[in-house]
């Protein structure tokens, strides 16, 4: 169990939101502490989120500081993960490059993830080819720490798949130095994607409808109020749906046994809670109230240690560098590693060129 | 005119040729002597090599050896030419992902050199994705080194081309820090491909057609001697017919007024040889004995240096390691420019730091 690495990481194209939180961020910091992993890789990928937005830059570039401070007030600690920012590692783009000789053309597109992508981003015909061999560089950020273990949701399965397909191929061509890696799928339903406060399945930022981390507690408030519930559920009397009915949804994610002692001791249990809602009875503010003091419970600590962080900045750029530096020694490592396998580490090779003298030695006789 | 940089090269599958040396590396000593350019960089293209050769990768490393010599021994100087191997320069691998970004899948569908090389190795569906993608490469290997010039075949204009509209592209939307580069075409139809010995379009090993620049002095005659003239010529009395008359094609590659002199007085130039074979009387093998006079002629101090670097194979590496070195330096500078441009050197950007710390220093206020 000690020898097992996570890679995982975001890329930084805006503020995490309590999507982000109850779909990866809440579990990777109980990995990180599980003491079951010799290293988790955290990678703010910042080259990733540029094959899509090559002309945005500074929205990549501004939105850097926002992912890292969030990292770091969930609770990811710079003592137990190395945090560090993609495009700092240039052994990730030469792997990249000697990967793309092993994956055909007709693979990629055959790979549901990036087809579904390439629809969400409308691209057509106008792909760029950074995004469209974006599973290539994945396999290079994952080979490339050696992780074994990839926690992603069931959508990304398929590019775990074609990493574990390059290094495969690339162990058996040149020499077995590279790690397939597993992913590691979210076993719960709480953990499963969280919806928009509006009740729409994507929670995005022109929507208006995500809770980010960052958000001061009035409006995490505001926004439960006006979440979305069940719009047949007019009086308190009627009997109320929970199927698409957000705030429940967000109870899933949330509640746990003991926030009904605390905050609503009259019910037992979230079970309990529905039994009421569904026979009629229970009003929605009534709900809305608990869901508040249970997120505002969990938000609150994540809260306090952001404002600590964003006291400092300069600090912050600080332990991202010193995460970098150290993600490069191990990603150089493994470079020189593949590199010896391909042997094209010519002017190190002793023996290639002593061969190769001894053999105009004799030709020369 | 003191500006201008040469980029330049070969893949490392096989030695090189009579073929190569018409069509490109006599040119490139001449270009290398002209003091009319800053820089000429000769690059030995391992990396690109590998993205159709990535399962016979002792091939390529074989062969670096065998180019280095060629290239030495046509003339490449070591202290007027920059000689370096492609994959020690990591940069070049940073450059192609960037500029991944900026070409989009369908662009590269429609370049004709690919699609032709595609068909030239059969690849159909499985086309290696680093094989699909080399004009992107090569569009990093030409501006790594702010190469002004690029000396090509007209078969190539398609991908300078490409590295164009890259340039173009990046320098729009970041800032414009890269060149763009021209294609050098040979004017003259002496530099056009040579055929096979045996008259076929392509030299080729597995043919058999070849005259390697490596091939000594009887092999020369040999092959020489079966070389493809024209079949109808049967009787010396016969007239001869010129075209596809390889004897003649190696000729007018190799001849100059000055050969005719030395070795066939009798003439005056090759329009009269030419004259007197077309009306007949003109026997091949007087023809062949010239074309071999004048190809020793030049061929003989070819292989002369290339039997001094054969007796020093680690000196030809050490060339090769500082020439990388240098290289790199160069791709170093540029790509560095190239993030700045980006505005990626995060750690390096005190302006970034401080406004973002000022920005949450007056948020908490």
């Amino acid at each position: 169990m000690a020898d097992k690495i996570i890679l995982t990481g975001d890329r930084p194209t805006g503020k995490l939101h309590v999507g982000h939180y109850v779909g990866s961020l809440r579990r990777r910091v109980v990995l990180q502490n599980s003491g079951e992993y010799k290293r988790t890789m955290v990678m703010i990928a910042d080259a990733q989120a540029l094959t899509d937005n090559f002309d945005n830059p500074e929205k990549v570039r501004q939105n850097i500081i926002e992912v890292a401070l969030d990292y770091l007030s969930v609770g990811l600690d710079p003592e137990k993960s190395v945090l560090f920012i993609q495009s700092q590692i240039p052994e990730l783009t030469e792997l990249t490059f000697f990967y793309s000789d092993l994956v055909t053309v007709a693979r990629l597109q055959r790979n549901p993830t990036v087809k579904n992508e390439i629809k969400l981003r409308n691209f057509e015909a106008d792909i760029p080819v950074g995004f469209f061999t974006y599973p290539i560089s994945q396999a290079a950020d994952i080979t490339a720490f050696k992780a074994t273990t990839v926690p992603v949701g069931e959508d990304q399965l398929p590019m775990i798949e074609q990493t574990r397909e390059i290094v495969r191929k690339f162990n058996s061509i040149y020499a077995p130095v590279l790690v397939e890696p597993e992913a590691l799928i979210p076993s719960d339903a709480a953990s499963r994607r969280l919806p928009g406060t509006d009740g729409k399945a994507k929670m995005s930022k022109s929507l208006g409808n995500c809770i980010y981390l960052s958000d001061d507690a009035d409006t995490v408030a505001a926004r439960i109020k006006t979440m979305y519930t069940d719009p047949e559920h007019l009086r308190v009397s009627d009997p109320g749906h929970l199927e698409g009915n957000t705030v429940f949804t967000y109870l899933e994610a949330f509640s746990r046994p003991e926030h009904f002692e605390r905050y609503l001791p009259e019910y037992a249990s979230l079970d309990e809670l529905k039994a009421h809602y569904t026979r009629g009875g229970l009003g929605d503010v009534k709900v809305k109230k608990f869901l508040t003091a249970v997120m505002q419970e969990e938000l609150e600590p994540i809260r306090k240690r952001r404002k600590e962080y964003e006291r400092d900045i300069p600090a912050v750029y600080e332990i991202l560098k010193k995460g970098s530096e150290r993600a490069r020694e191990i990603a150089a490592e493994t470079l020189h590693e593949v590199k010896d396998a391909m042997r094209i580490n010519y002017f190190e090779d002793s023996e290639l060129i002593r061969e190769q003298a001894e053999r105009y030695r004799k030709a020369a006789e």
